[in-house]
């Protein structure tokens, strides 16, 4: 692929594949016949046949399942927004490399295929408390990477982050795409005290001042991404819009990567369609996120790490489903009388 | 084991086993220095220190997990109190032993070994709503097979049950152990309709009627279960004071399995410190029931099928929860910064 121009990325929105209709179906008839009480495994249910109609495929499949996690370093980080200094993102690239961080426990033990991909961490965005955060062709670069890292062979997606002060990033997103204040999106990340809380509210508050004026008259999530976001931010928008047009079903984490998402949904309501929110985070303005993008998080385990860890957590969850779809004998098969 | 008498099985309370304060304050300390920020696992790191504390080990292990699903039938079936006839009891076990079951795959793809114990199936307990369920000395055998299921080198046990008509005899321990109306504990079990639903509240109602003043001299919770429990509920509650005498930590299920550790809560607050609920189910009075226990589910996927499938995909948590705690680099390990 050629490098993207901001139409051509607004060109792949035209794209956006639909559900199977058929193979959603298929999976709905096969839920009826089997060796259970009608709708007693709840949303597992559900989520067979959510794979069933992203996959275009019945049965689902889950041989591979890749995670994606992408980072990137933050100007914004000088506002003193994070608990922990910026060379910690390169050190966690590491750490994922070296295979010691939770989401390769987690990989391991939900059997996904973990890629992580850096993203210039050498070279920071711009401190979007003075200015915009990227140059178009950054942003744009950032969402092709996102973009071209799908592979369309995977059976599912899952898409994280790590990025010291990416939820100041992300929470500024928030309130620029979704509204609400600043208080409303802003959350304690890996964990800053009282003053770091404020710190990252001022932050907000000032991106709000300077580019919400710009912002408003055009109504623009990429240009809000390029403003205030962030190269890994950019990436998952782009990781999970090519998941779509690739007919991989996505499993999204927490708070940054579902502000990644709303980048998508402030864009076109339905390009979430064939996600699901792995679980909701501790971090305080998930809940209010996944509500706008009305999404019912599969889990609610007081997470708040980011790097996947929720939705590679979530994959055992979906793993069910489809076992249980696919394995299950029918009443038929199994000889067991249905209701009297 | 000789065949236990009601005093035998009181003795076994006296037992009860504490936790292992040196395994959980080690567990402990090994979560602060792993890399995340402190508390970012939520409650994967809760359970990996219970892990360690009920084990009486650390790290934790979870190499042999078992699931124990007991079956019963029960005489108040006779009331027409379920959407299914009471042969399905022994033709899911059937379906168990041939694997074809929801908690076959879930075993199998959370890495279980499942054993399926039908308890006299050819005789079901006498109708409730007329008499005691079992004599003294049914109610006994059955609790013991529970206790003498459990494997002492268990690194963790999953208890789930089978019976068609169970969840009206669960209702019915729940009003008597911890008050309320029929209707707070009343469900739709497998799926009756409207009819059945006032027929299983008539049913309670009767049972309260014709056992609450026997039981309201005694508050004796092993006579609660004698009058108005069925085997497998003996059973489970067997299966889960074993496991805490014997150093395995348990994931409860649903509805009839949290009214089984409701007989041992009852008669010990602490008996059930050893075990956590694995999901709150769809059935009606289930919420009510955890929170009467003290406990916090740690799935809530509307699921309502029983056989253990609530604690089998819990498992997956806690598998989490072990992982990540041991296969982590601590920050020294990874030259990753701490907190500036």
């Amino acid at each position: 692929m050629t490098t993207l121009s901001t139409q051509d990325i607004w060109a792949l929105f035209a794209e956006l594949d639909g559900r199977d209709v058929a193979a959603s179906e298929a999976a709905r008839a096969r839920q009826a016949i089997l060796t259970k009480p009608a709708g007693s495994l709840g949303r597992l249910e559900d989520l067979a046949v959510w794979l069933c109609a992203w996959q275009g495929r019945h049965p689902p499949r889950l041989k591979d399942v890749s995670c994606l996690v992408f980072a990137g370093n933050h100007g914004v980080a000088a506002q003193g927004v994070s608990a922990f200094p910026s060379e910690v993102t390169a050190q966690m690239v590491a750490n994922f490399e070296a295979g010691g961080a939770a989401i390769n426990q987690l990989c391991g033990v939900m059997g996904a295929k973990l890629a992580v991909l850096p993203l210039e961490l050498e070279r920071p965005t711009d401190d979007f408390t003075q200015g915009p955060a990227m140059s178009v062709e950054d942003c744009n670069a950032a969402f092709q990477t996102g973009y071209e890292a799908v592979e369309g062979d995977s059976d599912l997606l899952l898409v994280g982050e790590m990025g010291i002060a990416n939820t100041t990033s992300a929470a500024t997103l928030c309130a620029l795409l979704l509204g609400g204040a600043p208080e409303d999106w802003v959350g304690r990340g890996t964990g800053v005290d009282d003053d770091g809380l404020r710190r990252k509210a001022k932050a907000v508050n000032a991106a709000l001042a300077l580019h919400g004026p710009v912002l408003a008259g055009t109504r623009d999530p990429m240009e809000t991404l390029r403003r205030v976001g962030g190269r890994e931010i950019a990436a998952m928008a782009g990781a999970i819009l090519a998941a779509r047009n690739k007919r991989v079903p996505v499993i999204i984490d927490g708070f940054v990567s579902s502000a990644a998402a709303a980048v998508l949904h402030s864009a076109d309501a339905g390009a979430l369609d064939h996600c699901v929110v792995g679980h909701v985070s501790a971090e305080a303005g998930h809940r209010r996120l996944v509500e706008a993008l009305g999404k019912a998080p599969l889990l609610d385990l007081g997470m708040r790490l980011g790097e996947a860890s929720g939705a590679a957590l979530a994959l055992a969850v979906v793993r069910a489903a489809a076992v249980t779809h696919t394995g299950m004998a029918s009443f038929g098969e199994a000889g067991v009388s249905e209701r009297s």
